[in-house]
């Protein structure tokens, strides 16, 4: 960590977004702030691929320590202000893009108000990255004209409005979702969304063991729950889905269940 | 072009996205295959350093040859098939990402029906490289808990439904607008969103000159015209353009008038 003994070092923060996982889907510009950085502040389920990119950094996560306890984002705010004000060049690395569901706005806001320096460096967000391993268009001419992304954890689900964003010629993409996607299929279907829309979820796209399941959106937590499905993955609600690589698992079910009725 | 020569050479198509103009947004996965291909086919607006990548192939630009005329889709579809089949590495090479407004879907399908293999690298869509660098969370936990993607020109503005896309606690991004900014906010407030609502343009995000300036919707329109602003260019629409570094331009425009009258 030189620029800590050089008193000429100026501290500053990069926010980057490490992308879905796949080390080989960070940009030119996130690979070469990991290599400058003295410090990584970083969330869980990064790739140690993508770690070992920054091979004179102190590491810190800040990610669950125990079941669903992570850090206070006060407490991240402080720590990377703390690092930053020695003098070090600190990386803070969350997965996919900092401003799509990463807090980031928050912790520019936090590095700001403390007079520092901090440049975002964005990435390619979990939805893209694993609509192009399944082959999953989220926009498409002839199907959908609008794509919107939600986040199934993001404060309590039932006080979130998500009316109007899935639905004929339509994409919702919901991340974070898997816990509770039977809940997240009925108030979907309670805001008016047929229960035969397809949906997709995305489990562990672009790392080793990805699946790509789909079935109709009134099967969603039970396939969730059928098929072991763990985070992280996202959930894609809408026609592209036909278009997609993903395995028809309500079909694969159905001939299971009438195999066993036979 | 060895791979032409190469009886053994199979021909493939990979479809990568190019990020939002700087080259340090790409992927490292597609500087790889901007390495390796034989053939870059490219739309317009592609920075010449990213084409500089592929020093070894063949370029093929698709873009706009007069005003308004670019290559119907169909015959980028036959020009990307005629060339796998000599044996050689097609890189199918677009703006952002290749499946968010990108017919990436409709590549996908043409070259899946003639038999050939096709693989995807996604990119850092244009809206998340512009956000940014104007520092504008797209997502954030007290101002914004959905984001949607739609295209300015994608069909007649007039049958696109965006209907509860824009509004409070919701960020539309709007690819394309800005020739038609005027009808979009037209269209936005019959739609019930806020004439106050907050809107930033972010004109050539990541490539030099670029700006990133803000107003609220009722004056869009007029904004454009009168800073000039020209494609490409993004629109945000939403309360998280205030936490941005967009330059307030309604605000030096009413100060300009008044000294105008005074």
């Amino acid at each position: 960590m030189a620029s800590l003994l050089d008193p000429s070092a100026r501290g500053r923060v990069i926010l980057v977004g490490a992308g879905p996982g796949d080390p080989g889907l960070l940009t030119v510009r996130a690979v070469a702030a990991l290599a400058e950085a003295d410090i990584v502040v970083h969330d869980g389920l990064i790739d140690p691929r993508v770690l070992d990119l920054a091979p004179k950094a102190q590491r810190i996560s800040v990610a669950k320590r125990r079941a669903r306890h992570t850090l206070p984002q006060e407490a991240i705010n402080a720590l990377i202000i703390a690092h930053v004000k020695t003098g070090a060049i600190v990386v803070r690395l969350k997965g996919g893009d900092p401003f799509i569901f990463g807090r980031g706005g928050e912790e520019v806001e936090a590095v700001r108000a403390a007079g520092l320096p901090v440049e975002v460096i964005p990435g390619v967000s979990a939805a893209l990255g694993c609509a192009a391993e399944a082959m999953l268009p989220l926009t498409h001419r002839d199907w959908s004209s609008a794509v919107s992304f939600v986040a199934g954890q993001c404060k309590g689900l039932s006080e979130q409005d998500w009316s109007g964003l899935a639905g004929k010629g339509r994409t919702l993409v919901i991340y974070m979702g898997v816990a509770t996607a039977a809940d997240i299929a009925d108030k979907l279907m309670a805001d008016g969304v047929a229960p035969d829309m397809p949906v997709a979820v995305l489990e562990r796209g672009t790392l080793a063991g990805a699946r790509a399941l789909k079935t109709l959106l009134a099967d969603l937590g039970q396939m969730v729950e059928r098929e072991k499905i763990g985070s992280p993955a996202i959930i894609v609600v809408g026609e592209v889905v036909e278009l997609s690589d993903a395995q028809d698992k309500l079909a694969a079910w159905a001939r299971a269940a009438e195999a066993l009725e036979a």
